[in-house]
């Protein structure tokens, strides 16, 4: 596969960015097939070059008319970049699979984590003339919902409890330097540069650098909060989360306390995520090896371990989880390559 | 105050620790009235010089004749130590504040956050010719009882969903070593030496490393279940915990989702814990300034943010709160000097 006619056009918008480099990858380790494509971004990257699968590609700079002919378009470029291009490649009869959040919580536009909801993308159809938007959730989202959807279908979550551990990488290419950066710096005995988050990162931890709303919660948490109802089709659930980021590289952790309608017991709740798609189960009581990031740093499943029945709550209604998931592969680029797998 | 006749004789068992070490200083910092203190360690640490408050000590090989006139012994040295010299010291009449998880759970030990359940040790007297051991709860347990105590008085927890973000220093002076070592290896492009743990911690976290019990849950999960119903006197609360190491160096944070019997709004909430003793309260939702473990290093307090409304909860029954506090002061050497001021 690869360079295909049968595929369709792909433009990759953002290309230069942490998220937009891993769409490349993920199109070239998945063999996804194309006709052509196209690497968009800002002006300022305009005119350098990009390699992918053998050729040299020139990025070229965004514009309403880089859409024209295009099939998929993969954004990652931020809410504002998304806000003004995805309904101009839309009005072209574009497929967009967005990973901003700009337009997650539109009514009109399907929430999709392949594994987990791909009956609502069902009615979207490429080449049919008319163009659409698929949002790819939030990373932390992605990887929570890869978890708990397999226990959900089971004994229905009625109510979660999140804490995360989330990498630099979610804050972009330049977070990831600045950890680094820091890092050597303290152990150097020096100031921390801090040019993209305000405090020390290095041996620190902070509350997620989104911003807080009016209820206490941040907008990440909140992403958690919402999109979890949205992609269950489920207002009723109940989340809660709380989201610190910590001096990790690519990969969040999550912890995870689950409350079922139906009883659900630990083994039962083992042996389906031990054979759900895109989850692999590390959780290995005796020597103590559970998912770490580092584990799953530039790999595709997500994995599960510390499962165990909820000491808190009776009558097997309760269960701990622990998760890790690779940020930038499943908790953007992979999830959306996979959306677009979906269409064709 | 310092080295004065009316003070009790003082014994620090395990000086040589990263625990035993911070007994000094603490000691030192809040002018610690003693007639004299003993510096005792293992054999291999024997002999070695110790500097205090100006004057130079030798440290003595911990022996059963150590406790020989000593008022008031401060265990730091490992449970196998606590388990076969409290004893001794006890029938020489010491009191021993044992820092080790050895007597925690023993019904005749009181286990004591001075903040939380002094009326625990009341009974107990200095120089009554009558020893007796008070236990030092974990360090996790102590900084998530400083936050929430204040709550659970006014509104009665029922229940408790903790994660944690453990510092490196909780597995001793070594680990915080090997941490900065892996750290300094990894950004040179080299293995990371494995030895205190048996992974990469450097830009890593993982699974407690306590032993995990046949439930599941880890050795450091289970002392917050069981130490919280102890110190609370309410064998009816519910805890569940997941405790993971973050590779940070000193300071504990702690994310916990509390179910309250009653309603407790989160002004009311923010009120007693500014009020509370030992607690302060880091909660600027506009600048996104809340608790991190750098942040309360080497300092005394526990501080608590992020306290809001659980929006996965009714009635204003549930809150969310993140807490931060130095794992080797507050969650080990100040209050154990706590525990021995209230003898005074």
């Amino acid at each position: 596969m690869g360079a295909t006619e049968s595929g369709p056009s792909v433009a990759v918008v953002g290309v230069t960015g942490a998220v937009g480099q891993e769409f490349l990858q993920v199109l070239s380790d998945r063999d996804f097939p194309y006709r052509s494509i196209k690497m968009l971004a800002s002006k300022r990257s305009a005119g350098s070059r990009m390699p992918f699968q053998g050729k040299d590609y020139v990025v070229e700079e965004l514009t309403a008319e880089s859409f024209d002919g295009v099939d998929v378009a993969l954004f990652s470029a931020g809410g504002s970049v998304s806000k003004q291009f995805a309904p101009l490649a839309m009005e072209r009869g574009s497929i967009v699979v967005d990973n901003s959040s700009a337009f997650r919580m539109d009514e009109s536009v399907p929430l999709v984590i392949p594994e987990v909801n791909p009956e609502a993308m069902s009615h979207i159809r490429l080449r049919s003339g008319k163009g659409a938007i698929v949002a790819n959730p939030n990373c932390s989202t992605i990887i929570c919902l890869m978890a708990t959807t397999p226990l959900h279908r089971l004994a229905k979550v009625l109510r979660m409890v999140v804490s995360t551990y989330q990498a630099a990488s979610g804050a972009g290419a330049a977070a990831m330097q600045e950890l680094e950066l820091q890092t050597r710096e303290v152990l150097d005995g020096k100031q921390p540069t801090c040019n993209i988050f305000k405090q020390q990162y290095a041996f620190n931890l902070f509350s997620h650098n989104a911003p807080v709303l009016s209820n206490g919660y941040n907008e990440e948490e909140m992403k958690l909060v919402k999109e979890t109802r949205k992609i269950w089709n489920d207002k009723d659930v109940k989340v809660t989360a709380t989201c610190i980021r910590v001096p990790v590289m690519r990969a969040h952790a999550e912890s995870i306390n689950l409350q079922f309608e139906k009883p659900l017991d630990e083994d039962t709740a083992r042996e389906v995520l031990k054979k759900a798609a895109g989850v692999i189960v590390i959780d290995d009581r005796t020597s103590n090896i559970f998912p770490t990031p580092l584990e799953v740093s530039n790999k595709d499943d997500v994995a599960v371990g510390r499962i165990r029945q909820d000491v808190s709550q009776d009558g097997n209604h309760g269960l701990d989880v622990f998760v890790c998931g690779d940020q930038i592969r499943k908790g953007a680029a992979l999830n959306a390559v996979q959306i677009a797998e979906k269409l064709l």
